[in-house]
């Protein structure tokens, strides 16, 4: 077994950053947690709610004392935080989670060799955020895909096995593949319908003569799913979109090709284009559903049958 | 108290037709369910699960023994049905559940006096179909809404709250509106959201380089919601578009014109815009659960924390 991490540092306490101090102590071996965040009310709240061990009043006071030094802020800072890490003792292991990965790793390009950055992304979440939202199961059978540095020597190797290990512990299945890849891939399951949720929920706003408590009163009929993701972080969501630009308007551009052929078959009465289109759908939710990546109870079983 | 229907013939025995039935059997006084549905194999069906006491052989024969005739196909064929009530006896009521209200009543224009017609939608279901989808409780705390027709006679009136009383013991909240002002208010909270659902879910087999196993594996981090309604019945859904047209080209449009916002701004890396678009979103989500039609647990509740 690969040596855990004793000693973590969390840059950055909120759901990603807690779920993980939580999921490290529950099932990694980790003995302690320093927390690192910008804001001190989030540093003393962590530190009530049990989430960290200590709170650092810097970062490099946090990572000065880690093995392991998660990045959980947004994108953005992630970005801003990475080239402040140059001066890290040797063989400290870096790693970050956010949603989006080649901006990341540009932004990792200066570091020495002698620090060893593993950009991974685990694909799991909830609309919640903050250091309360976070639980130690988040990421059991969900996948954490790893983005490795593209360099060949055997220490970095190791890390990378490491960081795979504590992925692992975590109940994740793990999947190496290139950031432009994965970039495109999640602009598709993540970007894309987060993206989709916040306009659709904004839109409804638009239309004069329906007011708020309508919207509220029937959004029963499909409207509310919308507005789970759409009560997501919105900084954690400017950051992707801002870098994460180029793939996420290219599967925009399918989208709304897409859409314009629906739009198309409504005005012209094309019931039977209508029909086929919406055939396809079922098929794909039974793969995800055998997949166990989602519930197969109607409604998500949020409506309990009395 | 009015006088509850004590036969009821449920016309079309799916999801919503079932519910019905096992509603008004626990809370409304209904003594005996006759179903009719065009596939023996449904009929079948519905009566092997006790959904109905009896099955009848033609929609004449159901209609001639039953209180209340509840029209709970998908709204083409309750336009195609409606003119075939005008023989029934006198003093019938007349019940459709059809997503729109607009189209459904202009085929019930035909219908001479006798019969009572009283259009009706639950703001209620699910994304599965059929006899077996239906339960007592789906319409438990959620809204029911009647767009009377035009008529002032008495004994109109009296169909109208029998029918409202009917709703209440099913556990709704009833409202009553023109239908033109339904056929919007649905357009943004259910017909909008299932199309631009089944338009998502479509587009992601369009992105050549991401494979449907990818889309499956990393659907946890948004995507997966949107499969949800996708799956609910083509037909069902071909047939609200083709009979609620305006409504949703207006609905839209108005879509289209937020999404090419968003589209703007992130082009031009507008990360004010974005963040400003993305707060507006959780007061509803909000307002939504406070209300008592949604969740708020997160992600539904439907990954538990172990
Ligand atoms: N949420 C998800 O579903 C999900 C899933 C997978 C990956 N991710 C990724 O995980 C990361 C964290 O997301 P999250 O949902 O955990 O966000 P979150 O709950 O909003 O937490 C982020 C925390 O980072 C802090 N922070 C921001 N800038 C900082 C800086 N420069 N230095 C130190 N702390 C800073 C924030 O403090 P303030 O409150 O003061 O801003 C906040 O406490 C993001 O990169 C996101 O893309 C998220
Ligand atoms: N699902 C929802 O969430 C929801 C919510 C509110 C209102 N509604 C409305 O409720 C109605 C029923 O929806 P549902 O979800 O219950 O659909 P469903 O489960 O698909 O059931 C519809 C049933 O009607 C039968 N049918 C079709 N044409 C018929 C005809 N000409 N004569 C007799 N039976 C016929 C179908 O048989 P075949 O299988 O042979 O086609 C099927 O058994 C629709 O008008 C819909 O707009 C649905």
């Amino acid at each position: 077994m690969d040596q855990p991490f004793e000693t973590i540092a969390i840059v950055g306490i909120g759901l990603i950053g807690s779920s993980v101090a939580h999921a490290a102590r529950a099932s990694a071996g980790t003995k302690k947690v320093i927390g690192y965040d910008r804001s001190p009310e989030v540093r003393a709240e962590a530190l009530k709610l049990g989430v960290i061990d200590e709170a650092a009043d810097s970062l490099e006071a946090a990572v000065a004392q880690s093995d392991l030094v998660v990045l959980s802020t947004p994108v953005g800072a992630i970005g801003e935080i990475l080239p402040q890490l140059s001066s890290a003792k040797a063989g400290t292991v870096v790693m970050d989670v956010g949603s989006c990965k080649g901006s990341v790793i540009a932004a990792a390009q200066g570091l020495p060799d002698s620090v060893h950055f593993v950009p991974a992304h685990p694909v799991a979440g909830t609309e919640h955020s903050g250091p309360a939202a976070g639980f130690a199961t988040l990421f059991r059978d969900r996948w954490c895909i790893i983005t490795p540095m593209e360099r060949g020597d055997e220490a970095y190797a190791q890390s990378l096995a490491r960081v795979d290990a504590l992925w692992h512990a975590f109940g994740s299945d793990v999947v190496q593949m290139d950031a432009k890849h994965h970039d495109l891939a999640l602009a598709v399951t993540s970007h894309l319908p987060h993206l989709i949720a916040y306009t659709l929920v904004g839109a409804a706003d638009d239309v004069e003569s329906v007011n708020e408590a309508e919207v509220v009163k029937y959004s029963a009929g499909g409207f509310r799913d919308f507005t789970r993701i759409a009560a997501s972080d919105p900084i954690m969501w400017r950051d992707v979109f801002i870098n994460n630009k180029e793939a996420v308007l290219e599967v925009l551009g399918r989208f709304s090709e897409e859409l314009a052929m629906m739009q198309r078959a409504i005005r012209w009465g094309d019931g039977e284009a209508l029909e086929k289109a919406f055939t396809r759908s079922r098929g794909l939710r039974k793969a995800i559903i055998e997949a166990g990546q989602e519930s197969a109870e109607p409604n998500f079983g949020r409506d309990k049958k009395g």
